[in-house]
């Protein structure tokens, strides 16, 4: 039988995917560049981080309308430039992405550098169209902003290929993909709270919640390059280790990341539990953990 | 004897270029990443974009406090991560860009890519960042997001790339420098119009002032490929012709590029006579018009 998530999940990815091959199908833009940024949007994924918008705001009883699909959609255009830049040649140059291929083999690098300056950009564009009130607005493209700028996930990135010539300390891992990974989760995470309008303190164990569950997707990530075929994940494996990239099995072995794992997982847990005792419905964002038992491909 | 313009210019310049520095010094990311963006930021320039930000606030006696650096400043933050982007061998291919290596050359391509990233993503959060009310803090964004975007800057890249294959027609030609080139010098108005809090009439107005300058400065742009040298330019010349790129002396004869050139400067004259008539100073915009006699760089 299907989880409520699984049924939440079914009925928003359609919609949202609807939603998004609408508002890139209205850009008044070079077809080409359209093109290239809507090949990577449409393919696909489980879209987690708008999930987690939908899933907050429907927690919080916020309902799910058009501008709040927008405020997803957003993000998920924003995290697919990250996606088509961090593939190109010059970064990790991988040629597959979901099973076909990346970007720049599909459309040449110059094009994919341009799909991906196109989407970050109209990630904000996407925000300042909805009809939410200014103030959500402003507050909500400054967030994103911060989280995906060079306080948050393009340091991550530098991050990440400077310390392929160096051996990190845990303490610089963990610093490297809270801000690689983890604030582009906590962001969504942020903006469902903000969308929703709930309680401080219910902010504030929403954000622990994304700050836990954000570490262990990152975990889990570089646990699956381990163990995972190239068909099960649709990319190239085993290039972590083959580059001796900082990872967590590099680091501590695959024991040690299954019980770093295990430990975010715990404090996501605690999160949640205190939502539920701050009045919060959480059956949905319970459902985003067992995502790390079953999850076959990003 | 110094117009009021160059008086203007030299006071604000260095303001501006201090608040760039500042900006940049204390984001909370990565070092080399944060190298790698004050490296071009700091390459000088006219900074026209966001002079032009700072001229229309000042002939509309909007106090040009902190926050009005931080637009002006935004937009060259945003400018920036177009040139570094530009020059990237994928695309340009450029070595040189005001008188030193680009910005790949200096730091590899990973970084130049990101520092792009960086800048282009931090542009929103310095607008955000501002203390100027939520509802122009949102019309600024979208408005920047607009004109940088798939519906603006990042098109003209692509149609310029797209046009290398093809010769296009005047209609052709001017919708691509309208995006690559004219989006964000309207932009840079619209945002001093905004700032400035000027009238229906007079926003009009700077704005037709703002598409007959940002025309100029891109016929003009091609002109100096042609019959300058290196040193003066500051990067390669004679690039255009060689590549057989799209511009206006390729498409009608370097007498035609003076005479669509003259006739956009004498648009932009005619705004600036109407907006006089509606009561707005001019003289430090009909200064911005001077740079097309004695301009020796970008």
């Amino acid at each position: 039988m299907k989880s409520e998530f699984e049924h939440f999940q079914e009925q928003h990815l359609t919609h949202l995917n609807k939603y998004l091959e609408m508002y890139l199908s209205r850009l008044n833009g070079e077809q080409t560049l359209k093109d290239a940024m809507f090949y990577s949007v449409s393919a696909g994924g489980k879209r987690i981080r708008p999930m987690l918008i939908l899933a907050i705001c429907n927690e919080t009883k916020r309902k799910i309308d058009e501008d709040v699909y927008a405020v997803a959609g957003s993000l998920e255009l924003l995290h697919t430039y990250s996606l088509i830049h961090d593939d190109l040649p010059e970064m990790d140059n991988d040629d597959l992405r979901r099973g076909q291929l990346t970007n720049h083999k599909k459309f040449g690098q110059a094009i994919a550098v341009l799909a991906g300056d196109g989407l970050l950009t109209t990630a904000f564009e996407c925000i300042g169209n909805t009809k939410l009130n200014d103030s959500i607005k402003a507050k909500l493209m400054t967030a994103l902003a911060k989280a995906a700028g060079p306080q948050g996930m393009v340091s991550g990135q530098v991050a990440d290929i400077e310390g392929e010539k160096k051996h990190l300390t845990l303490a610089e891992l963990q610093l490297l993909h809270q801000r690689k990974t983890g604030a582009l989760i906590a962001y969504a995470c942020d903006a469902g709270s903000l969308l929703g309008g709930v309680s401080t303190e219910q902010q504030k164990e929403i954000h622990q919640f994304a700050m836990a569950f954000g570490l262990a997707f990152q975990i889990y990530d570089d646990i699956l390059d381990v163990v995972s075929t190239e068909k099960q994940l649709g990319k190239a494996v085993h290039k972590d280790q083959f580059e001796h990239k900082n990872t967590y099995p590099e680091l501590m072995g695959l024991d040690g990341a299954y019980h770093q794992l295990n430990e975010a997982l715990f404090k996501a847990q605690c999160s949640l539990k205190s939502l539920g005792q701050l009045g919060m419905k959480t059956e949905l964002l319970s459902g985003f953990l067992d995502y790390f038992a079953r999850r076959k491909n990003k």
